[in-house]
C-alpha cells in the first residue's frame, strides 16, 4: 500500500468483454471475436473469460464456445477462463481444454430462477460436481455469486445470504470466489461491508469483484475495493456487457477506465492505454452500437495535448 | 469519520446545473430555468451556483442573468451564488442582489486565453478587485482554479503553479478555493496529491471540488476526496455540463449519482433521491437530448424491485 489512499501496488484485472459483454448482443463471428481477443492479448491482459458453456438456445451469442476456446493454445501466456452454469457446462469447458472455471450462482431465488431455472438451493447442490469435475481435471472453480447486492426481482439480497451462500461454495470445492454486483447497484461502504463479512467466514479465499457501471459507482467501488485489498477485479472492454434475465442491468466497468485510473492512482495493470483504447473501438465496431466508456469516448488525457508528454501521476 | 473507508458524515453539496448544465446549451427560456429551480429546491439542495454574470455574446444561455437573480429571494434558505469572470461581473452580481461569487481563474495560459481572452497572470491581478467589489458588499469571494489538473490546450498543468496560484488567490482576498478538473482527466492520487498541496500552502482556507465525468473517474475522485476529507463538491442534475472553450469537456458529475453513492455510504447530503430524479428527467427535458446520469436511467435501487423496501446502507 503507498500514498495518500492506501492503495494496492498492483491488480489483477479480468477481462471480461468476451463472455459477459457479448452475451447479450446479437451473435458475431467466431473469427470476429477472434479478432477482438487478438486485440486484447495486445493490451497486456493476463486473464481472459473467453466466453461461457451455456445453452446455446439461452445465450445464441456463445454458441461458439467450443470454436473459441479450440483458438486459446496460441496465447500460454493468458489465463483463460470459461463461465459454466451446471456439471454438464464444466465438463464442455474441460473437454475445450478450459480448466479455469467460473460456476455462477444468484444469491437471490428470483433472479436464479429467470437466470438458470433453478432456485438458488439447487444451483448450490450442484457446486460440488462442478467443482468436482474442474479438480479431476487439474482446473480451478471459482464460484460468482450473482446478485450479491440487489435481484432484480427480489430486491435488496441480505448480506447474510450471501455470506452463508459463499461459506457452502468454499465447502463443496470452490477455490475461489466472485461477488458479482449484476444489476450494478452497490457502491462502497456496501461492498466493502459485503466483502468482508465474506472474507471473515471465507479465510484463506480470494474474493473478487465483478462490478457493472449502471449507477455511475462503477469505478468509485472499484478504488474502495482496492482500498480494503481487493485485487480481482473483473472489466470488460469499453463497458460491454450487461445480463439478459436482469432488467436494467448495463455494462460492467470499462476495462480502459479502470486502467486509467489505475495508472494516474500508480496501481499496475500490466495494460498499455494506448491498445486498450484500440481494443474498445473495436469492439464497438464489431458490435454497431455506441458504447459508453469515457475514455473510449474522450481520449487518454495523454492525447488531451499530444504534444506535450503526460507525466507520471 | 466512520465505518471502515473513513468517510465524512455529511457533504455540501453545490448544485451547478443552472450554471454549468446550462453555459453550453441553446438558450432555454428564463421561466424554463426557474421551473428547473423549483424542482431543485424541491430537492432539498442548500447551496446552489445560480448563473453567470458573464458576457452575453460568450455565453448567451446566460443572458438572462439578472433576470434570474432578481427571483432568487422566494428561496431564503438556499445559498445562491453566482459565476464571474471579471470586476465588472461582480458589480453585475451584487447590483442582482447575489453576494455570494466565484472569480473563475484559469491555472494555464492556454485555457485561459480561450477562455477569458487573458492569461493567467492578468486573471489573477484582477483577483484584488473582484474580492473588493464582493466584501464591499458584505460578499464571500470564492476563487476556482480553472483547468488544475490538465489543461485542453496547454497539456498537464504543473501542481506547483496550482498551488501558487491558489496562495497569491488568498492573499489577493480569495475566500474559498475550488479546483475545477475543467476537462475531467482527474483521479483520486491526482486530485489527492494537489488538494493536499495545495491546502498546505493555504491553511485554513476551504478547497473544495468541482469535477467532471468525461472519463469515468467522476465518482471515484469524488469518494476519494471525501476520504481526505473534502466537504465541498459540486455537481450537477442529470450530469449536465461542460465547458465551451474546454474540447473535450463533458458533464459535471451527476448530482442524484453522487446523492446515490453518499446515501449508500452513510454520507448526509440532504437530498432526497426520488425528487432528484425527477429534477434530472425534467432538466432532460428542458435541454431536448438524452442526459448521460445513471441514476436517470436506471433509477434508484429502490425501484428495482420496488415492492420490497431498500434497507439502510
Amino acid at each position: 500500500m503507498t500514498g495518500p489512499l492506501r492503495l494496492p501496488e498492483s491488480i489483477r484485472l479480468r477481462e471480461v468483454g468476451l463472455r459477459d459483454g457479448l452475451q447479450i448482443e446479437q451473435p458475431i463471428p467466431t473469427e470476429a471475436k477472434l479478432e477482438l481477443l487478438d486485440a486484447l492479448v495486445a493490451t497486456g491482459v493476463r486473464r481472459i473469460e473467453a466466453t461461457a458453456f451455456v445453452s446455446p438456445r439461452a445465450v445464441p451469442a456463445l454458441a461458439d464456445a467450443a470454436e473459441v476456446a479450440a483458438r486459446l493454445s496460441q496465447y500460454p501466456d493468458i489465463e483463460f477462463s470459461a463461465l459454466v452454469a451446471n456439471p454438464r457446462g464444466a465438463h464442455r469447458a474441460i473437454d475445450a481444454g478450459i480448466t479455469t472455471v467460473e460456476y455462477v450462482v444468484s444469491a437471490s431465488d428470483g433472479h436464479s430462477t429467470a437466470n438458470a431455472g433453478r432456485t438458488t438451493a439447487e444451483a448450490l447442490e450442484q457446486c460440488a460436481e462442478v467443482s468436482s469435475v474442474v479438480h479431476r481435471a487439474g482446473g480451478t472453480c471459482e464460484v460468482i455469486v450473482a446478485v450479491a447486492w440487489d435481484d432484480p426481482f427480489d430486491g435488496p439480497t441480505p448480506p447474510d445470504n450471501v455470506v452463508a451462500l459463499a461459506r457452502r461454495a468454499v465447502d463443496l470445492g470452490a477455490d475461489r470466489l466472485c461477488l458479482g454486483d449484476t444489476i450494478g447497484t452497490t457502491t462502497p461502504m456496501r461492498m466493502a461491508q459485503l466483502v468482508t463479512a465474506v472474507r471473515e467466514a471465507c479465510s484463506g479465499v480470494q474474493v473478487g469483484l465483478h462490478l457493472h457501471d449502471t449507477r455511475g459507482a462503477g469505478l468509485a467501488t472499484a478504488l474502495a475495493a482496492m482500498q480494503i485489498g481487493v485485487l480481482d477485479l473483473d472489466a470488460s472492454i469499453g463497458g460491454l456487457g450487461g445480463c439478459p434475465f436482469a432488467p436494467g442491468a448495463s455494462g460492467n466497468i470499462a476495462t480502459e477506465e479502470l486502467a486509467y485510473l489505475c495508472r494516474d492512482c500508480r496501481v499496475d495493470t500490466g495494460l498499455d492505454m494506448e491498445r486498450l483504447v484500440a481494443a474498445a473501438a473495436l469492439a464497438q465496431q464489431l458490435v454497431g452500437r455506441p458504447l459508453e466508456s469515457g475514455v473510449l469516448r474522450a481520449g487518454d488525457r495523454a492525447l488531451v495535448a499530444p504534444d506535450r508528454p503526460v507525466p507520471a501521476a
